[in-house]
């Protein structure tokens, strides 16, 4: 876990740290659900691929998806101090690196209890609960669940001509965007369980 | 909408009925959700060709996804009668008919207030305000939301044989298929709304 020992220089970025709660589903429970969203071992091999393509790409990836928040001012919103409704500029910074890092860890693929809580930690982070906690920013308080969710689509659909860069068939490229859709929305399901009704997750 | 006007045929299929509340979102903020699906008229019509490839093969993917429902117990258990632990035969019919009018109503992409109404019905009928209500049947209570959102993966994922039988271009079943993407997750966004704590969606 070379990399991710590396990443312990980004702020705010700390999956296994003590600081975490664990997750409210067991791996167990992650199995099914990993099941529920037809992720195969298959999947994992396509997606360790892409980590290799992607890994020098990440923060370019970061800046494309942030062009498109640029674009919707409803999802610019969620980086903007709320006091001066400017974006704050240093909340976007560490924001952005632990974007580009959870590429990294979207393509490794290692569904370890580790991951899973940190899974639950990035849906909090997005809601009321966490919003703008662990960076100290005043930006929106809450990120809405719709957007949480819609906003997977803007992520994995204009991926395709980063994951071409790796010179691979245009079947394997396809395999690799597959998985990639598969383990966002197994992510998003996991992020969505703080904005539940108790009971219905 | 010929084949809408047909499909009155179909036990509880009803957009645009008077049984049909009013989505608590206005068609303004669905196209505020389709911007951060990142969904354009481009995509519009990628689905709207997909409807001519698709439609006479709606009842084979509605097999194809049962098959993988079928594969897992723990979403098999949705279509059991809970007195009998038997699949509930008269349910999985008239379940079916209707998910097969969904490939023709997701490919037709007419996003109009009938249309985000009847989303909000979709979302109630998974969850547990009116699961087994329109059927008046006796299956599992409630579609947990963990399961409701990562199938999404498991109904596009595995529809690119379908697509690729239209003889199109390979870039043009990925185009197809993106789009199905972008659509199934605006679809399951909308459908995530009575699971949602208030507030929070």
């Amino acid at each position: 876990m070379e990399d991710r020992h590396e990443a312990k220089d980004i702020p705010g970025y700390n999956p296994g740290s003590p600081e975490i709660a664990k997750s409210p589903i067991s791996l167990e429970e992650l199995k099914e659900l990993k099941a529920s969203t037809f992720l195969t071992d298959e999947d994992v091999v396509y997606l360790r691929l892409s980590y290799h393509v992607l890994k020098d790409q990440a923060e370019e990836l970061v800046a494309m998806w942030r062009g498109i928040i640029a674009l919707h001012p409803h999802l610019a919103e969620y980086s903007k101090d709320q006091s001066t409704g400017e974006l704050d500029k240093e909340y976007g910074t560490q924001v952005g690196r632990r974007f580009a890092q959870w590429v990294l860890d979207t393509a490794r693929a290692e569904y370890d209890q580790d991951w899973l809580n940190y899974q639950y930690e990035i849906g909090l982070r997005h809601h009321r609960t966490k919003k703008n906690k662990t960076d100290g920013a005043h930006t929106a308080p809450h990120v809405r669940g719709r957007d949480l969710l819609a906003f997977t689509a803007a992520t994995v659909a204009p991926m395709r001509p980063y994951l071409e860069k790796g010179g691979h068939s245009a079947e394997v490229v396809n395999r690799m965007q597959e998985a990639w859709w598969k383990s966002m929305i197994l992510q998003v399901t996991l992020w969505s369980q703080p904005y539940m009704n108790q009971g219905d997750f």
